[in-house]
């Protein structure tokens, strides 16, 4: 057994307390990381909120580093490789959603980058706020030249959790897409659907966004706050991203939507109730979409790279993970607070 | 003003009573109709079941007859013409929904057949259980010839409803189509689906109706209440039509659905529940739709036409209205009830 340092949650805390942890001896098709940086997604302060002692939790799915050893089998990698992991470490690999490349919807399941069970013994998963960590390399992606590795980390779940449904919806030159939020996914929706060709506005609460939504690649700005700029941008949009990771009243958003086009809520907002005449009245769509798999991933990554796309970050040293959580938690945030796990020797 | 003969609802029982009602005077751009053969649409009893006698109700909102008299200004029928009515009679003509041909969309809300208020004198239309209404004739169709009058009338309203979203969710060779529900709109879609080319499976609480659903043109039935059964279909449908027309659990519904694949319910089933993991697992969209625009429902006749479709149906004198609400509220009808309106003199 091999052991790391981590930031580890100890009730529905932000308080983080640095800890020793263990990480497996490296399997045939392990690889290890050193992990350097890793993003701070919604999820994690989700998760923090929701723990209640039973298990440990280590948060992070989203992270960069160097592999520093592999195992017997392993032929992707080699030590001192730049990789990037996101928040799938193993799926099933024989349901057809996994042959389909789609492991994020494995029908046993993903194995969750933390939280999750490992596949052969059962224990939880810690996640990337450590300073190393052990998968199947099957799980890493090369990170390809170019990419900064702190501001890449994010692409690694917010990214492709949006790349995925703007493929998926066919979004390309001529779709009118929306973007609502402009947190971690909502910055890079932006981004990627406007170097995808897309006519991209973005909605929110304050006009004050402009000048950054501008900035992203959005050619408009809706503001929701204001019932006439509303009113005006009915059935406008075929497709409207929606990254507000908390529950709210979707009617508003579905009225933007166009005639068949999309509302896709990403991430996992729970129960949400919907007045179907909403959908009815102009053919709407409602869906959700969170993660991706494995070939989307690594599309996604040669397309950054090719761009030039990575998020817009905040480093910070992961001692001060409580202040980027706490900040994350008041939206207070451009766009993506990324951890340094430098500090964890 | 002209007068006719209806059957009008007295608060929320079945047992309709006939009265005289008025016609409008035909304006320019109007026709008289003396409607022959009206369908009883599930929608017509939701109406009478909430009808608390402020308003006069006749239902009745997919029906055909003959043109008996024009206004000056129609040239595209003439006395004698065989015509077809669905459920809108009116609608602003200048939103951007009515200038791309979907009224049903129209952004003042389309003139509904019955129970809508009239654009220009406020009144309330009553529908097509009498024997003439009068209308714009630019909301009325030519029935195309070969096709029976008694089993076209249900062809524009659940007719409609069912082609418009199939056709907008490309429904073609290779397609795989599930429809739930075998009543008048579920029979219209398996005939529909199957005629457009697609792999067409029935779903249904009962393996008894396999026989119905293979003549039809289905090519399988998956048994609703048979756990194996239907965990065999999971993300098997890329297009799964509900036409349950009271509120139930989506969930299971979705779970047949494919990665990329969409559920459309139809018709209006009010405020609904979703579970997003239900989406989120296979990117999948919940969508819903009724009624269609006119240059859809011209489209789906021409069809219908070319290939012999029109709806089962049974007929009854409209003296036996009653009845027809009553089996139609006990799902006894194969599929769909039209009442022969020449009992009205």
């Amino acid at each position: 057994m091999r052991t790391t340092t981590a930031w580890q949650a100890h009730g529905p805390t932000t308080r983080l307390r640095r800890v020793t942890i263990p990480r497996r001896d490296l399997r045939r098709d392990d690889i290890a990381v050193r992990v350097d940086h890793c993003g701070v997604c919604h999820s994690d302060l989700h998760a923090i909120r929701a723990h209640r002692g039973e298990e440990p939790l280590v948060p992070g799915h989203e992270f960069t580093g160097v592999v520093t050893d592999t195992g017997p089998d392993v032929t992707r990698f080699r030590v001192g490789d730049p990789v990037a992991v996101g928040n799938i470490v193993d799926s099933c690999g024989t349901c057809a959603a996994c042959a389909a490349g789609q492991e994020n919807f494995c029908r046993g399941f993903p194995t969750l980058t933390y939280g999750g069970a490992d596949r052969h013994d059962g224990s939880t998963t810690l996640g990337g706020y450590s300073r190393e960590y052990v998968l199947r390399d099957r799980f890493a992606h090369l990170l390809p030249a170019g990419l900064d590795p702190a501001a890449a980390a994010p692409l690694m779940c917010a990214g492709i959790t949006v790349w995925e449904p703007l493929r998926a919806l066919g979004v390309g030159p001529g779709t009118r897409v929306a973007v609502s939020g402009l947190g971690g996914l909502g910055h890079l929706a932006v981004k990627f659907a406007a170097a995808l060709g897309a006519e991209v506005s973005v909605i929110s609460r304050s006009a004050d966004r402009a000048t950054e939504a501008a900035r992203l690649g959005a050619h408009d700005l809706v503001v929701s706050t204001d019932p006439d700029r509303m009113a005006a941008a009915r059935d406008r949009f075929d497709v409207l991203i929606d990254t507000i990771p908390v529950p709210h009243d979707l009617g508003p958003h579905l009225r933007l939507v166009a005639v068949d086009g999309t509302l896709s809520h990403l991430g996992h907002l729970g129960t949400v109730t919907v007045e179907t005449m909403d959908l009815l009245i102009g053919r709407k769509k409602l869906s959700s979409a969170g993660s991706g798999g494995l070939p989307a991933t690594a599309a996604m990554l040669d397309f950054c790279a090719a761009r030039g796309i990575t998020a817009d970050v905040e480093v910070l040293p992961s001692a001060r993970v409580a202040d980027a959580l706490d900040r994350l938690d008041r939206n207070d945030v451009r766009h993506r607070f990324v951890l340094d796990l430098s500090d964890l020797g």
